[in-house]
């Protein structure tokens, strides 16, 4: 996965903030869109992904879904990274 | 997925012992192992998996992660559903 702009990065705002930038990212042309959480973030992401999808129901489909770690200086983060199209 | 004795439900115990449970189910004849998490044990289902690899490395395989909400009473939880394989 190269780091487009189709990543949407979950953080400290709340799952309807990220909810909305995924829809904008959709409306922007996009098909494809990450939705990624790191550490204690891994929940909010799948948060994020349950939410969108109730909104969008059946035009949401789920891609694929990666977990694996990254080294960050001395830390070991785990990371989820949760790949949604939007099909019509 | 039927619920049989191959899933583990990552709670308030520690990783490790996740990890340990892990093991002893693989060590039990059992090919494949589900590790799931609900709510905010979602990040700790990804943590165990993560640990799992550092144990294992090239004998375990990631076969699937599955990510969903269920209904439980008039609350909507959200899971991942982490299958892993040992190969050899």
């Amino acid at each position: 996965m190269s780091a487009g702009e189709n990543v949407i990065i979950v953080g400290k705002k709340s799952v309807n903030d990220y909810v909305l930038a995924a829809i904008l990212l959709f409306n922007e042309g996009h098909d494809e869109i990450v939705i990624k959480g790191k550490g204690a973030n891994i929940g909010k992401a799948v948060d994020v992904y349950n939410a969108l999808k109730d909104r969008l129901s059946d035009s949401l489909e789920l891609v694929s879904v990666t977990i694996d770690s990254e080294v960050l200086g001395n830390r070991i983060i785990p990371y989820i990274e949760i790949k949604v199209r939007r099909t019509l």
